[in-house]
């Protein structure tokens, strides 16, 4: 189905992922991804047949980009907010991801009473990253509980992983390096192994802005801090990375 | 006192700091610093008046450095070899700074016995860092000793700084990222709650080899990741973040 079928409402407007031909639905006042989204997708990896759950999914863009580039067999993603979720549907219908991506109404804290425990080979999220108490709130709903922790928090994502991975499944995640301490603490009372880390450094010269990590149920304990990975070699500029991993 | 009037043992050799006329003593088939010991010496501040504990010295380079670098008062090593204690007294007295500078025989077990509890403003350590599993064992046994935590190890180190550091006293460490989630868990275990860390990269496209650890202790969570220091431009030749470093 092509996009001139799809009907936008007020605000939206489809944006062209430059890769396999994708467009998701983004609305410019409420539900927009970032770059950490689309970097959490390409740190992610799906095996063959393996069935992937992204919590807090907004506008789709993981699992979207997911099912596009690993070879996973499903995709679920589910969010809080009925709006963003009636958005990523109508963006799978425009990709022809219909059976292979879906998106649902749901409460990360109720994923026990709509999944079965180790019912997912792997789990992905982009959770909020600030506190109630960290900066200011977006007197914006929609943008303020995408951001901040209002209707979950970081224990809620963790225990809603640990809960659906299946022993060994792997969980990754975006965040915010000044919260790395809780991270780990979170995920390691959780039996959640960190396993590979990345952090992401705008330039060279700078401190990061985001941390990439995957961490595996009941894996040994041994991480990995990879290579950094780089945004821009001078302003306006991305680094070959980059530009590696959105496709162009 | 000049070098001329030290004495100098069977494989030792006396090694210019490049810093303030600063001399040091290493014997190339026992004792020698690294570029850790170099770089934690400038990552770790000691303020005016502060007093400061090295665990586990070695050759004695980062209280000998840090004296020079720093305004704190008074710093002691401690090492279980007693060797590179006589050593590291030695190059105490070319560099003139006995009195400023002390390095005792001790075992790091023993702290609780040499010293008062909360005595000290400020520790640092350089630790060995491969677990008795890690890596073969160096069958130089002064050389396996500093590597390989054979006499002490992690939750060792990280007790002693608990121990002798006052409340919001700062613990200084450089390690090996693999061992990051122990090293996180090991300090918040004991209030050590790490407030700054920094990755050192060998290249800009490398896996970091060290860690720069800052923890404070029962201070507030949450953490800053810096900006990565990167150690060669080329092979062969230096950033200019270790030009610095070293004070060419």
């Amino acid at each position: 189905m092509g996009e001139n079928n799809i009907v936008l409402k007020e605000d939206e407007r489809i944006d062209d992922l430059q890769r396999c031909g994708l467009k998701i639905i983004q609305n410019t006042k409420k539900f927009c991804f970032g770059m950490d989204a689309v970097l959490l997708a390409s740190f992610a990896k799906a095996k063959k047949g393996e069935v992937v759950l992204d919590l807090g999914t907004g506008t789709g863009i993981i699992p979207i980009i997911m099912q596009a580039k690993t070879e996973g067999s499903h995709f679920t993603g589910i969010d809080i907010q009925e709006e963003s979720v009636e958005m990523a549907n109508r963006s799978i219908i425009m990709n022809n991801q219909q059976g292979l991506v879906e998106v649902r109404h749901m409460d990360i804290k109720e994923v026990a009473k709509e999944f079965k425990a180790a019912s997912f080979d792997v789990v992905t999220s982009n959770p909020p990253y600030m506190t109630q108490s960290h900066g200011l709130l977006n007197p914006d709903m929609p943008k303020a509980i995408a951001r901040h922790e209002i209707m979950c928090d970081l224990e809620d994502v963790v225990s809603a992983a640990d809960y659906v991975l299946r022993p060994n499944g792997r969980f990754y995640m975006v965040h915010r390096p000044f919260r790395l301490i809780e991270i780990i603490t979170t995920l390691t009372q959780h039996k959640l192994e960190p396993k590979r880390i990345k952090f992401v450094y705008p330039y060279v010269d700078k401190e990061p802005n985001m941390v990439l990590i995957e961490a595996i149920k009941g894996a040994k304990r041994r991480v990995t801090v990879e290579e950094p990975l780089i945004v821009y070699r001078e302003p306006g500029e991305y680094t070959k990375d980059i530009y590696e991993i959105y496709g162009y």
